[in-house]
């Protein structure tokens, strides 16, 4: 199917300027009936994945098993949108307003950023948190989905788009590119005058290709090489536990931690400890000659290592001279994700927060606490590893931007 | 001179880390030392500057008016960097603070972008402005200003640097690329290694190339294709008033009026009154049929019109059916700047606020109080017309990001 980008621009631009003037509870109902929609479909939309899964014979198990969607899962993504529905809504929200000099009266609200573009991988989920984010905030989305999920995809948008036409609201909310092929998702990514910001969601080929093809504003997300750095006034029992749960709790997803850095003050002492317990728990450690020295069952780490996120039960260890040399270390190496010191000092502590160049930096907690839910912002749409416009777990919030509404009665410019 | 950007980025890198941990009275001392520094200096700077108006000749005296640097300018400068010292410091401010439900204290933190890059025409004042700006907030700046004013911009950085040298303050904090070709300027767009944020300060060519060529993050300013609306419930003498200040109080800039829309209802009225005013502030007028029909002065606007940002007495004139014809025009050729409505119907007011897509939209008021001064910013480093991080005028808080700090007491993810 040929499917023209521009028309699908225009529409979503079309029904993004409906969107901004819906009220709340307008939009929570709509929510609320589209988890309804989800769950009353669930056939079509399993029917649908079956067609995928055959397909997708080749795919690692890893990757099929995001694919694969059931009964349990179907009810997952209508929670997820019910979720949503219970978020307060940021574009009602006025952030300020204060009286000029000259007597306007200046309102900073919250409104929609427009039209958000979201590029993804067969991960049918995606499509619904993205589409549940998105309209709750305001906003049209343009979904691309990698190709694996392209039947479930359709069934999904379709039932999506069937419960917004039969509540009078903009279908054109949430579109699907079926156009799987690269050359229309790069033409999607320079879309300029109809998309404002494209969003990737997926692993580091996917997000560096878009990062380097999209004309169209990107906010990066979810690339994670995150450190835990063990201090000289650190907890044994403490760096152990956090170094442990950082990495193993669940190894391929972005805030995981990849490196562990120590003091060479307590290396001797931690480090074969520390070691051992990644090793109980399945964990393959590389690091550098004092690293080795230390604890013969590490293996010489090479410096790929060093800028490598490995998703994996693999880990990169290395001694430091001090504390500045591990803030060094982690600055130029870091994805500037989610960093962790672990010590007692106060001091040390809140100098690491300050000195270290990343979107969270944790004392004394593990680097997995990144997390939309987990900061206690409900939903996220990714983690932005970026400094303009969104850092962190992006929520609701990080999906609008500001106007400013001026009331005056006759006032100008002297 | 050659100059190694990849050098001068790494620098710049530097000084930012450093800078990053100044406190605010440090910064504040060392503003008032730079203003007192450029005073001290003047002869240096005028001699410099009377070169680059002796190599000027070409230029019209419009640019020529702007290069110019005498006595008075530089006491406006260097009070200018004692207003930014006045300026509260956004990176001393922490934004929010919460516990989670794991007992994590987060606190979301002001800190700075990093390294700024500045490109920006033959002006030396938006040298020392956004040194001020960006010193203040935290950040190193990358300047490159245009080749007419390079006398002047290399006396005043080095002014500026030895003013940060004797406080014994990283020196590249501020740094000018001399090398005025374009070649130069490209290479510096592309510096996403070392360059947080580009800001374009100029006219909308040097702001189209930036935009077309930078892959570094950049915000757009300052293109302002705006328009004033009357609707059929305005005040006559209200409209014509805010219709002449938008359009002649100062005509040259990007708040200025561009574009008279008119409701049919009162077109017959009050066009004729309103364009004769503004012709006799000698403003040249183009309109639809419509208006040339009202008032044969109006000369027949071309459909590139409607898309000029004229920055000149000139302005366009169109008589419009209804309220939703005028927000469907003005979303349509607007540069999203600065909108305004005329209105005695507060209903209409709102609707027409909440419906334009502009960054900021008055009722009864002018569009020439768009200004992070006239907002009560204090100084403003530009008015961004995009959606992304900031939006309208961008005083100190624009200029930074955020950073989640987070502290536990030896939390693990279950």
């Amino acid at each position: 199917m040929i499917q023209d980008l521009t028309s699908i621009g225009k529409k979503a631009q079309a029904a993004a300027s409906k969107l901004a003037l819906l009220n709340t509870a307008t939009k929570n109902k709509a929510l609320l009936q589209l988890a309804d929609a989800l769950t009353a479909n669930q056939d079509q939309i399993i029917a649908a994945n079956k067609l995928d899964l055959a397909n997708a014979t080749e795919m690692p198990a890893k990757f099929t098993d995001r694919l694969m969607v059931n009964s349990q899962r179907i009810a997952d993504m209508a929670s997820g949108l019910r979720t949503v529905a219970d978020l307060s809504d940021p574009t009602a929200q006025i952030d300020k307003g204060w009286i000029t000099k000259d007597g306007l009266q200046i309102l900073q609200r919250r409104v929609p950023l427009g039209v958000v573009g979201i590029i993804f991988e067969a991960r049918p989920n995606v499509t619904v948190d993205a589409t549940g984010l998105t309209f709750k905030s305001g906003n049209a989305v343009i979904l691309r989905g990698g190709k694996e999920a392209r039947q479930t995809n359709i069934a999904l948008v379709k039932i999506l788009r069937q419960a917004l036409q039969k509540q009078g609201l903009p279908v054109d909310a949430v579109q699907l590119i079926t156009d799987t092929s690269h050359a229309v998702a790069d033409e999607m990514m320079n879309l300029t005058d109809y998309i404002d910001v494209l969003i990737p969601r997926g692993g580091r080929n996917l997000i560096q290709r878009v990062v380097t093809t999209a004309t169209v504003p990107v906010i990066e997300t979810g690339a994670g090489n995150c450190h835990i750095y063990i201090d000289k006034d650190a907890d044994l029992q403490m760096a152990t536990e956090i170094a442990v749960n950082a990495k193993v709790q669940r190894p391929s997803v972005c805030n995981a931690a990849e490196k562990l850095l120590i003091h060479q003050d307590v290396a001797p002492q931690f480090l074969p400890l520390i070691a051992q317990a990644l090793i109980d728990h399945g964990v393959q450690l590389r690091g550098d000659a004092t690293a080795c020295e230390l604890m013969p069952a590490i293996k010489p780490a090479t410096n790929a290592d060093w800028d490598t996120e490995y998703n994996d039960l693999i880990m990169a260890v290395k001694v430091v001279d001090s504390l500045d040399d591990a803030i060094k270390h982690i600055n130029e190496h870091s994805t500037h994700h989610s960093e962790a010191i672990i010590t007692k000092d106060l001091n040390r502590g809140r100098y690491f927060q300050q000195a270290i160049n990343s979107a969270c930096v944790y004392v004394n907690a593990s680097t997995r606490f990144t997390d939309g839910g987990e900061f206690g912002f409900g939903a996220e749409i990714g983690i932005s590893t970026q400094k303009l416009h969104a850092r962190g777990p992006m929520g609701l919030q990080q999906l609008t931007t500001i106007k400013y509404e001026i009331t005056g009665n006759g006032q100008v410019r002297k």
